[in-house]
């Protein structure tokens, strides 16, 4: 009768959080389900993100959008409770870091707005399966992110640059890469640049502007994904009075089989 | 110096429209540009109609949507002016049809968003392209499309079934339909049911509710997809005050190109 061997499911991670035994980071968890990204907002600023997201959908593929008040995003994950699900969240007060708590029940307004977007959880753990090398995940590191001179298209106060990651690797893994990430346009999809850093603005590859620098061995370029820091950023800069995030690492786990 | 044999572009087709000189429908010029379905609503409405879409890509896969008043669909067609650039619209009040004018300059508002939504012609001329057969082009009718039981995610005041349009074809046939379709997720995608229609709640294969009906021959089989009138339904069922959409089969040529 036991089921210690089992892996968790997506749902025994949400009730993890809820329960408060899981607070870390969730890679590796309840491997095969999306993974997402979450962003929390008040209904006043939602139509502009959502037309952010929509314009740039490389860098903000959309998993779900609840109605305003929804606290369950019902086609990601039922019977999920977006107050609590998740292991850690930030809470960002005129664009500044004002907190990080394990939920959200006391802050929540009837006007929240939570949109869901992919993350490369799942195509790095395809790459993986693959044997394709994700050196951040040897190296037991965050993955390293840039800022680019590549404009999004803005929407409403919703502006700035692609942010990308970065795994190195060499010319022939990254074509079996970009094969693969091609199967998976909900977690940021095929790279969007290979080689020179130079090309797409970014200033020193051995310093990321986010993350953690990793080694690029002889032989190896550098594969460029965009990367779910960029609507991060965009909400930082537009400066809301008050907007929720998850924390870095502690994601959402949906319903949503990988690659769906 | 004549351009007679040469077929026309997007912005050519768009330009046309806006001096007056097109007016008819829209089907096979331009090849290589994705072909838009357009609907024209209130800012009001405007954050449901877009999570309604979201819920729904396969019948309403989203090619742009513009801020509020602006007049040109920058991503989709920059220096294009959606109140003069289609041959034919139609003006909804109360879900009721008022007028089919071929131009809105005077109907403008400053609150109006619009929304390209793409549409069959793409992935029929890549099947015809293939040497599938597009019986209904053969026949020279309007596709025949159907009320299904299934139901679509609801947004706000949008809400209502799925709407299939019917190619019918042999199974062998359907199976390298489906492979050609994956590559146009923007154009509807894959066949959401292929075989008995009664299955999706089809009432009579024979009674289309929208288009007209197709012969079905020995040794074929109908098969389906998630069709644009899903949305215009929808929106016919909402009721609002006020919409704009295209006249059927009178699209907005967008300067995307096919499949993207």
């Amino acid at each position: 009768m036991s089921t210690s061997f089992e892996l968790p499911s997506a749902v025994d991670v949400r009730l993890a959080c809820r329960v408060g035994t899981l607070k870390g980071p969730t890679t590796g968890l309840a491997p095969g389900w999306e993974q997402a990204n979450v962003v929390i907002l008040p209904q006043k600023y939602a139509f502009d993100f959502l037309r952010f997201c929509q314009r740039n959908p490389r860098a903000c593929p959309l998993l779900d959008v609840t109605d305003p008040g929804q606290t369950e995003p019902r086609c990601a994950a039922g019977g999920s409770d977006i107050r609590t699900d998740l292991p850690k969240y930030r809470v960002w007060r005129n664009g500044v870091l004002a907190e990080e708590p394990t939920e959200i029940t006391e802050l929540w307004q009837d006007d929240f707005v939570t949109f869901l977007l992919g993350c490369s959880f799942t195509f790095e753990h395809a790459m993986l399966s693959a044997g394709i090398p994700v050196r951040h995940i040897e190296m037991g590191r965050n993955v390293p992110m840039y800022d680019t001179s590549l404009e999004c298209q803005s929407a409403g106060q919703f502006t700035g640059n692609l942010v990308v990651s970065m795994r190195p690797m060499t010319p022939v893994k990254a074509l079996e890469a970009a094969h693969i990430c091609e199967h998976f346009p909900k977690s940021h999809g095929t790279p969007i640049h290979v080689g020179d850093p130079k090309v797409i603005g970014i200033k020193d590859i051995k310093q990321p502007e986010y993350g953690d620098a990793v080694e690029i061995r002889e032989g190896e370029v550098p594969v460029f994904w965009a990367c779910g820091v960029t609507p991060q950023a965009a909400l930082m800069r537009a400066k809301l009075p008050l907007a929720i995030t998850h924390a870095p690492g502690h994601m959402f786990v949906t319903d949503l089989p990988s690659g769906s």
